[in-house]
């Protein structure tokens, strides 16, 4: 049950990239399509970022080494079905070996291609099966295939993920497109999060990196479900500059429909959590500084006390509060902090308002997105993160999982 | 349901230590008893440790205030029912009021008395309904009333927690007695802790908080459901010397018999919290440091994908796996680390054991009682951890309250 998720707009091709989608037979519903090959022009730019957890899958080592070794990323081959984690060496070999059945089509150095993979762990990449697809997904190769990859990179997604932004600058057209999937990054074992995006923006390199890493830090790196992170997890930007209209990273308006884009994907993702009920925003201002106000924002989002209360529709505010002091944040002080629920003020300098009734607090628990402020008067920083409820369903998807 | 956690057994008194428990009305049910008094006697030391959440409520403020400004704590004053947290000024007067009426009674000082509280929260403390009690708790004290008092600091509690242990020390006889409260720390609103130990030994006031401290790191500290902090929790060590026993800190004998107690409690705590089907111990081996274990260990346990695992028996070690991952502590390498359920090896050296078969894993799943092992093969430090599953009656009990 998506919590407001709309199903995915029109779709604007973006000149330099070609994607397909097929069933190679990873998944065993003959229906949904498990396999995706994107062709990305050959003057385009490509970023990447990559899962923190320090046991990452062998997709993404490969990854890592084609984009230290090859300047000139060529093609993503992107399975759903099966993550190629926890699989050790021989997985490692897959995941080159798969890379390779590429090159070997394409006549390109096999680190002109990246492999990312998303499904069950400790199961063998099955490579015989995406090798006999490749040349049919060749063949289907087209710009407006968006929401074909969209539906071939899903896992326990409800719902494709995609968006297009235009925008103008200095009078001409650019175009931004991504497609992601997740849905809480916690099933299935791990659900990882996948993103692609791509624009047809001229952007040097080191700057398509640098707003590479500032978007994601105010999107994927924003939204949290239980604090579980998956060795899978990967977020590419290319910038094929098929535009030729060029971009530089402190172009604010560029930046802005940028990170749009990317908030707009992974609020996608939470939306699309399993067992979601609430699409829940916290904010936290006035803090001594952006780390300071990110424990604060993570400590409330993972607390299950709040999760709970949140699903129950409970303004339960001394969960929060118990959450907020728990963080080991300097300065913190309950006579400075102002909470609210909304528009509704729960707590002013760490009492209740004198204008606060349970029925104004459960009014605004009862819809089915929420938003905690928490102003901490410490600073001027702040932070914002998405998450979810802790339901009945969570536990319920992620205790039967396997079983 | 509670895992494995039986009635207490016979307790045994401490000489110095009198208690008593009366029904004074802060809870509504006239048959249970919410107020509870244990007198000191004068030549007893008193050691505590307190919450570290930074919004502490009042009667810790106070109690602290006590400690820092009177050696000789005569009475130990705890109500359950009324957390007197979020109560702001008139909460640390109405928590400094209650001292004053027992030190009235008792032509003491205000400062020889501590206050604990653990109940809901943002209610105030009913001072009458004390005050009027504390003649009658005043006649009823007596040196055998330690399961009385383990009962009237319940709140959701399903059990009194209490235990004695007698030990012998150069031929002559030491008891430890102590009683303990709290369900998971997580009701209501939030579940204190509270633990009250006392002792015949004599011991150094320096050593005796070193003693407790130490107790402490490896048994309260070392419990978790879901990584929530109360802001009432207090943990009290007493020595009155009646036995005339000196006991230094580093007699390991006696520390093995006092750690033992304070463990037992607390496992009594996680063995009764809301939901719990299961209890488990997280055991991180060969860390480079205590504080790697613990941040392993803790990890591990707060992961609400491995805690669903556990609550469906899931011998998942994909998650357990994820959860090490993410870790932040130096030199982790996947190729060290070996991984147990109770004596099943499930990995070694990061790869599935050979002798690792599903349903073998499934088996030590289904046990009531499970160990989760962590061998990370990078120094030679250990931490232990223990904490309960996530299941659906977490989610309700915590979604529930007050509705």
């Amino acid at each position: 049950m998506p919590v407001g998720l709309k199903a995915p707009g029109k779709l604007i091709p973006i000149n330099g990239i070609r994607l397909a989608s097929v069933h190679s037979g990873i998944k065993t519903n003959s229906e949904i399509s498990d396999l995706v090959l994107v062709e990305i022009s050959e003057s385009a730019r490509l970023a990447a970022v990559f899962t923190t957890n320090k046991f990452c899958a062998a997709p993404v080592t490969v990854a890592k080494e084609h984009l230290a070794n090859n300047q000139s990323s060529r093609f993503l081959l992107i399975n759903s079905g099966n993550a190629n984690a926890g699989t050790g060496k021989r997985g490692y070999e897959l995941a080159l070996q798969s890379c390779q059945k590429v090159a070997e089509l394409t006549s390109l150095p096999v680190t002109s291609v990246l492999p990312f993979s998303t499904g069950v762990i400790a199961a063998e990449l099955p490579l015989d099966k995406i090798a006999q697809a490749l040349p049919e997904l060749m063949d289907k190769l087209d710009s407006n295939a968006w929401l074909d990859a969209a539906t071939g990179i899903m896992t326990t997604d409800t719902q494709p993920k995609a968006i297009s932004r235009e925008i103008e600058i200095n009078g001409s057209k650019v175009v931004i497109t991504g497609i992601a999937k997740g849905s809480g990054m916690i099933k299935p074992d791990m659900a990882t999060m996948l993103s692609f995006i791509a624009t047809d923006a001229l952007i040097d390199q080191d700057q398509l990196q640098a707003l590479l890493v500032e978007a994601v830090d105010c999107s994927f790196n924003a939204i949290t479900v239980d604090g579980d992170t998956s060795t899978n997890d990967a977020c590419v930007l290319i910038a094929t500059g098929a535009s030729g209209v060029e971009v530089s990273s402190d172009n604010r308006h560029y930046k802005q429909a940028l990170v749009k884009v990317f908030q707009l994907l992974a609020q996608s993702i939470i939306r699309d959590g399993e067992g979601a009920t609430k699409f829940v925003e916290i904010e936290v201002n006035t803090a001594a500084s952006i780390a300071d106000a990110e424990e604060v924002a993570y400590t409330v989002a993972h607390s299950p006390l709040v999760k709970t209360a949140l699903f129950a529709s409970d303004p339960n505010w001394g969960r929060i509060l118990a959450a907020v002091g728990r963080t080991k944040i300097d300065g913190l002080d309950i006579s400075l902090v102002d909470l609210y629920l909304g528009d509704t003020c729960l707590l002013k300098k760490g009492l209740p308002d004198e204008s606060y009734t349970e029925a104004k607090g459960q009014a605004e628990m009862a819809k089915e997105e929420i938003k905690i402020r928490i102003d901490l008067g410490l600073g001027d920083f702040l932070s914002r993160v998405w998450t979810s409820d802790l339901s009945y369903d969570y536990v319920k998807i992620n205790a039967e999982y396997r079983s």
